[in-house]
């Protein structure tokens, strides 16, 4: 997979393409980063020319230029996944079946649990259509970041090596990292979690993880 | 996979065990089901009992003994896709990567961005701590469902057969009949829908479907 032939569309605060970009450096695969920006002009991932690529209008999109044809992948799970079975050289879940469904569903009490409650649109939401002020929003966020924190630190006390399942980064990481970075922006006290910071720390002493954070992105303001 | 040491802890309108109990019928799976009541007594699932085995205090676990161990598997897609690597007769998913990684974007779509917002812990909060009435919480529900059933019906119209990905049942019709589930009881106006609608509508005539209705569960009020 080189510059050449792959384009990944994405948003540097965006933790869906952050996912993205950490799974791409762990596997040494290259892609061409296209910005789309989420706020300006009403969100760049509602244009046309974004939509007839992601009907869902949302950023990461992953498009593979390959044997003449263009394959346009989404939701940033599913690429990734997509990205382990293609390039299997750095296994991003394990062998074994029953530990392989326990990583995945770290991922997912992220992905499926705690993200989707406090992503942009849904925010836009509570403060726009719903009236909700500042502290409310805050209190919103941070009490679907504590809940999915708890079950998600009780999971790595069982579980976690240097990472989140043993000692080799995996999916669970890779959900993990950006989720931490926005609760740090939200301001989120981390103290009842020491598992998770650990965790967190430690992936970001990989250069994987350092090149994929938002802050080192070209479009980061 | 017999009655005897695989047991399905669900409850029958959580669309999250719904999704478990197509995918085993499907795979011809048998697990005994224990039903975990979501609203008496504040939540079953909130139990220390309940809380020993799914620290997330969500349904389904699916409890597997074997070889003298006993594993618990958490997050429905994440057992359903265990489910389908060890029991890969009847798949769920296509065996090219690239169309894979479709159903599994159909997939998530409503696993990360519907389902999510609606279900009944957030409608919970909204109208609990948010004080948010009946008729902005319907709207609330509407507009996710709305948001998500658009982009969906335009991927069923460029991959959709008599399934959602061609002419067999995959991962992403598990997801979508539960879903239409949801939306009927709250009254979502599906004529925009009609891919949707002739999928589901086809998905319903099959006993993995039918049989795993909620109310078609022992549990059912």
């Amino acid at each position: 997979m080189a510059t050449t032939n792959t384009q990944l569309f994405g948003y540097w605060r965006s933790s869906a393409a952050y996912r993205v970009r950490i799974a791409m450096n762990l596997k040494s695969l290259v892609a061409e980063q296209v910005s789309v920006h989420l706020v300006k002009d009403g969100g760049e991932q509602h244009s046309d020319a974004y939509v007839s690529l992601n009907a869902q209008e949302l950023v990461p999109s992953l498009v593979i230029n390959q044997a003449g044809k263009q394959r346009v992948l989404t939701q940033s799970l599913a690429i990734i996944e997509y990205l382990d079975e293609a390039y299997p050289d750095v296994a991003l879940l394990p062998a074994d079946l029953f530990d392989k469904s326990i990583v995945r569903a770290m991922a997912m009490l992220i992905a499926c649990e705690v993200h989707p409650l406090n992503n942009l649109k849904v925010l836009q939401y509570l403060t726009g259509e719903l009236n909700v002020d500042n502290d409310n929003k805050q209190a919103w966020y941070h009490h679907w970041l504590n809940e999915g924190f708890s079950a998600l630190e009780k999971q790595l006390e069982q579980h976690s090596g240097t990472f989140c399942f043993g000692d080799s980064p995996t999916l669970a990481d890779i959900c993990l990292v950006p989720q931490v970075y926005n609760a740090k922006r939200f301001e989120l006290d981390m103290s009842p979690y020491p598992n998770i910071e650990r965790v967190n720390a430690h992936c970001l002493t990989l250069p994987a993880f350092i090149n994929a954070v938002p802050e080192n992105q070209a479009d980061a303001v």
